[in-house]
């Protein structure tokens, strides 16, 4: 499996991937699920992928050369010539869908499903930045404010922190954290997504970012990140009073009288009499 | 879907449900998963169910009539009589076929996957508190200290907070505390999980409980714990360092020297050059 987030905030986009594939459990390799895509001054693209790999290899393979033609006298479209992020979220559905054309009947003979997930965002000269998730149709969706981000792959684990924490204001530094967080959480609960991490942090209206960097497990700002999450978790968990039945010695009792007209109460027991001894 | 989850410590077990069924996303209904057995002085038992709410309802009710025969002339058992835990979930084994036999061809014609969960665990007098989940093929496995807990239904959410926090040293107290942080971890990124809540904290070796709660989302206690939990995730968050990629100021930088041989370089750009103004 994979674990991917993409964050679109009002400072700039986000993108964490981790490297681990797996075909089973007892064929595990790395592989890089992200590609950066930059004309300095003009344009900065990233796509994150999850699934298939061979799908998801061939769909960036033919990105590249993808062109899209509105009509036979146009111009061809490609990554690198269109004018919006919408177009350029286009071309890349078309190109799942011409892997899908040469592959997807031979994958159904082998009982393999066409399965692939990407999260493709960035910012052409001209308009904002936007950030998309593509299906395996080739059809996709926008991220809007209330919805800053998007995941594939393994995304439940986790999903809570970033629901708790991204909203557009959040600063990129925070975001950035914050996906880490998220990935730290789901390394720790499942197997099939491991490092290393690749991180991509954009600002707004730059076109371009140095911002990039790979993480492995010796990094010191993960390692950081990694055991102070993990220790003040830990403490916070701890501070949290315990419940207490007796709702005597709380201003929180766990029990207390039904509020709901008797919908609400305790499960009755199905029981069997205590057996007297004769 | 569902959440549900059973831990067994030294000191005794919890179990805590949800109790949200759907059908798809119109149709969502409250039904409560959990049912205590109990005979004071000799027995104390709780089954949780997720999948197919007409399986698990049938499960429940044939359970208390199943009779597992060893050889035609032995005394039957049943929950009430056997000795062994172990015994008892070869009967809810027997009575998951049961209900397969009866339904299974029927479901399938019309599509639907014969798909039951159950974890079911007690004590019987004369032997330890033992755990179980209970698959769809009536087969079933036992926790061990190794793996303390077992979660089904919706369990990828919660399951975090479980792997930081529980051993079998755990109290009670502070487990109970963990499954209920679980599961709203679990409320939150999940509609398909909801209130109320079915809470029970049974004492080793007492063959009975008065902790049993049903917990809305009114209730002193958990309201203080969302509350609290949420505040203070967010404050440890905001502890961390955010990263730094210029490492001149840091302990930790993000960026540092690859140890790897090369391995885990930041990714190479995609690029095409800046265009030059004539």
């Amino acid at each position: 499996m994979t674990y991917c987030v993409g964050i679109k905030l009002n400072a700039g986009l986000v993108f964490l991937s981790d490297s681990r594939t797996n075909a089973g459990v007892d064929n595990i390799s790395t592989y890089r699920k992200m590609i950066i895509y930059e004309k300095p001054g003009d344009r900065f693209m990233v796509l994150l992928s999850a699934g298939n790999l061979s799908i998801s290899q061939s769909v960036r393979e033919i990105l590249q050369v993808e062109q899209l033609k509105e009509t036979p006298e146009s111009e061809p479209l490609t990554i690198w010539n269109c004018n919006s992020m919408f177009d350029a979220c286009r071309i890349l559905g078309q190109a799942v869908r011409h892997v899908y054309q040469r592959d997807a009947q031979s994958l159904k003979h082998a009982g393999v499903e066409f399965n692939v997930n990407l999260i493709f965002g960035g910012q052409i000269r001209g308009e904002n930045m936007r950030l998309f998730q593509v299906y395996s149709a080739g059809n996709f969706i926008e991220a809007t404010a209330e919805t800053p981000y998007f995941q594939i792959g393994e995304y439940k684990y986790g999903k809570p922190v970033l629901d708790r924490v991204l909203t557009p204001e959040t600063d990129l530094d925070e975001a950035a954290k914050c996906a880490l967080v998220s990935m730290d959480s789901t390394m720790k609960s499942n197997l099939s997504v491991g490092p290393p991490l690749d991180l991509v942090v954009y600002e707004a209206n730059r076109y371009e970012t140095d911002k990039v960097v790979c993480i492995d497990m010796q990094n010191p700002y993960y390692r950081m990140l990694h055991t102070g999450w993990g220790q003040k978790l830990r403490e916070v968990f701890d501070s949290l009073e315990d419940p207490v039945w007796d709702d005597a010695h709380t201003d929180t009792p766990l029990r207390c009288e039904d509020t709901t007209g008797g919908r609400n109460k305790p499960l009755k027991k199905i029981t069997r009499p205590e057996e007297k001894l004769i």
